[in-house]
C-alpha cells in the first residue's frame, strides 16, 4: 500500500486500470452502505455494472450515484450473477446467509460484519497494516472469497499504533475510547439526536436503540459482556489485532466507551514499546505513515476531535507524548481519532478491493 | 474519616457538636458556590452566623437558604469580622487576593480554586484519603489557615484508587478522563446547551467559554500546555495526587478530554498495583470503601454513567476488571463516575470543614 494510496483526502485509485469491476453493494441503505457510494465515486473506483441490494422492504428505492438513478433490488441468492466485488454491511447475520451464494457466483465479499472476522482462512485486512496477509491469501478478483473489513476501534488504532509497533517494537497497549453514535448505525445516530432535542426541551428521552439516555450522557459499550469482565467491542480490539498483527500473544486492554458524536471515534491511547522512543521520534514516524495525519499542535491547542476527523480519510494523530508514569522511557501515549462510518468501515472495504485492482 | 460520613446520599455532618460555625461563602453565585449552599443545608451543617459574598456585580442579589433569605454582599477585605470558616469557589485569582484577609480575621479557608494547592504547608485534602493530613497541620476552626480542596479529577480518582493503593500498594496509574461542561463553570454548561440547541437548529454554535464547537463533539483540556506535552489538568491529576499520598515519585499518566456531558466526570483508570489482586478481592475493597459506591452489575450491563452520578455524593465505581494486558496479575481496571460539583468540588469542601466540627 503505497502512502499516496492512503492518505490525504479522497485520493483516487491507482491510474492504471486493465478493466472495470461489477460491483454490489449488500445494504446499501444503512449508513456504511451509503458512504461505500460516496467513497466509490469520490475514488473513482473503475466500477463496470453496479447493483445495489438491500432488504426487500427497501427495494425499489432509488439512490443516485454518479449522476445516474439506480434502483435498489432486494437481496437473494440470485443478486450475485457476474458480480466480481461484494461489498456487504448489512449486519452479521445477512453476511452469514448471503456471502456464501456471493462466492459461489465467483464474487469477492469484503465484508464490514463481524461474521467472518475471526474464521480461520478469512483474511482480515487493514491496507496500511496487514495488504500482505491478502495478497497470501490467493483471494484476487476472478477468484472468490471472504475477505473481513476489521471493527471500527480496531481500525482506527491500528492505523495509529502499527507504525510504532513497525518502528520500535510494541509490548503492550491500554486504550479507552470515545466511540460515536454512528458505531450503532444510523437509527443510533437518529436517537442520539431526537434524544438531545427532548432532553433540551426537558421530555423524557426515547430509549429504543440503546436503553438508557445516550444525550449528554455516557456509557460503557452496550455489547455482550463476556466473563472475563470485558465486552465484546473491547475483544474485537484485542482478538482482532492479535490477528492482524498475527501476534496471538500481543498484549492489548480496552475500555469502550459510547460518548455523544454522532460519527466519528476517538481513543486515549498508551503504548509500552520494545525500545525508548522521544516524542519527536514517534512524531516524525507518525507524519510518515500512510493513512496517518498529525495535528499535535500544542502552541494553539489544537489536537484531533471527532468533528475535524469526521468525512476524512485519515485518522487524525495527536497528544503525542512520553507516558510520564513509564520508568524506562518505553511510554508514549496519544489521542486519535477517526471517522468510523469512513475509515472505520467504508473506506477501508474499499481500500481492500483496491489492493486487488 | 468514618465511612458514614462519607458513604451515601445527603448524609448529616457527625451529631455531637458543642457549637456553631460562622460561615462565608466567596462565590456564592457560581456552580460551586450554588452547591456550597445545598450540601451545607443537606448535610444540616451547624451554621451560626451565615455571609453570602461575590463580585461587586453580584451584590444585592438574594438567594434563599434554610428557608430564609439571603442577601449577597460585596466580597472585599472586611468581609471576614467573626467568620470562622470561608469557603472560596470563585477563581485563582480571588483566593490569592482575599484569602490572605480571610485567614487574618481568624477564619479557615477551604480554597476549592488551585490557587494554593501546591503551596507548602497548605494541607490538600481528600478526606476519604488523608484526613490525617489536615489535623497534623494544626489547623482548625478558631485557629485560621488555609487548607486546599484538590483538582475535581483528582478526588473522583483519588476515592476510588486509594482503597486499592491501601490494600496492595500501588506502582501506576493510566487514566483517560472524560471531563464534563461544569468543570468550566456555570458559563460552560449554559455554552454547551446552547450550542446543542443551535447544532441541531443548523446554525453555527457560538464558541465564548470555549474555543470550539463543544455540542456533540470532545476535545483534549484547554487548560495550559506544560513543556512535557501535558496540560495543566492532566498535571494537576498527577502533582495533587503525589502531594495527596505524600508519594512524589508515584508514576501517575492522565489523559484529560472534555466531553458533551453537563455535570459529572468519567475516568477510565487501568492500575498496576504493588500485588496480584483478583477482581473479586477488588469488588469487595471498593464496595468497602468511604466515598465509593459499587455500580458493577455486568448481568444488566449496568455501570457507571454522569447521569447516575449526578447529584450523588458517592463515586460510582465499576467495570471492575483485571487489565488483560497485564502480565503478573496486578493490573487493574475500573470505570469511574463522580458528580464534579458535587464531591469534585462542595462536597468534599464541606467535608473537610466537618472534619474539624
Amino acid at each position: 500500500m503505497s502512502s499516496a494510496q492512503t492518505s490525504g483526502q479522497h485520493r483516487r485509485a491507482p491510474a492504471l486500470r486493465t478493466s472495470t469491476v461489477n460491483v454490489a453493494i449488500a445494504g446499501a441503505t444503512g449508513a456504511v452502505g451509503q458512504e461505500f457510494l460516496r467513497v466509490l465515486e469520490q475514488r473513482d473506483f473503475p466500477i463496470g455494472q453496479f447493483k445495489l441490494l438491500a432488504s426487500a422492504r427497501s427495494a425499489g428505492k432509488r439512490v443516485s450515484f454518479k449522476g445516474a438513478e439506480h434502483t435498489i433490488e432486494e437481496l437473494t441468492d440470485d443478486s450475485f450473477k457476474g458480480v466480481d466485488l461484494a461489498l456487504f454491511s448489512a449486519g452479521g447475520s445477512t453476511s452469514k446467509r448471503f456471502a456464501p451464494a456471493a462466492v459461489d457466483a465467483g464474487a469477492v465479499v469484503v465484508d464490514n460484519s463481524s461474521a467472518f472476522r475471526m474464521t480461520q482462512g478469512v483474511p482480515l485486512i487493514v491496507p496500511e497494516v496487514n495488504a500482505e496477509a491478502l495478497s497470501a491469501s490467493g483471494i484476487a478478483i476472478g477468484k472468490g472469497g471472504v475477505i473481513a473489513n476489521p471493527n471500527c476501534s480496531t481500525i482506527i488504532m491500528l492505523v495509529a499504533v502499527h507504525p510504532l509497533r513497525v518502528a520500535a517494537g510494541l509490548r503492550r497497549v491500554v486504550v479507552s475510547t470515545y466511540q460515536a453514535a454512528s458505531g450503532a448505525g444510523a437509527a443510533a445516530m437518529r436517537e442520539l439526536e431526537q434524544q438531545t432535542r427532548q432532553v433540551l426541551a426537558g421530555e423524557a428521552p426515547t430509549c429504543e436503540v440503546f436503553s438508557q439516555q445516550y444525550a449528554l450522557n455516557l456509557f460503557s459499550h452496550d455489547s455482550a459482556m463476556q466473563a472475563n469482565g470485558y465486552n465484546q467491542e473491547e475483544m474485537k480490539m484485542v482478538d482482532e489485532a492479535r490477528k492482524i498483527w498475527g501476534d496471538p500473544a500481543a498484549r492489548i486492554a480496552a475500555t469502550c466507551i459510547r460518548v455523544p458524536v454522532m460519527r466519528a471515534h476517538a481513543e486515549s491511547i498508551t503504548l509500552e514499546l520494545g525500545r525508548a522512543m522521544d516524542e519527536a521520534e514517534a512524531r516524525q514516524v507518525l507524519a510518515a505513515a500512510p493513512g496517518v495525519e498529525v495535528v499535535d499542535d500544542r502552541e494553539h491547542n489544537r489536537f484531533p476531535t471527532p468533528l475535524e476527523a469526521s468525512d476524512r480519510d485519515a485518522v487524525l494523530v495527536g497528544r503525542i507524548r512520553q507516558d510520564i508514569s513509564s520508568e524506562d522511557g518505553r511510554g508514549l501515549a496519544m489521542f486519535v481519532c477517526g471517522d468510523q462510518i469512513r475509515k472505520g468501515a467504508a473506506l477501508n472495504a474499499v481500500q481492500i478491493a483496491e489492493l486487488m485492482l
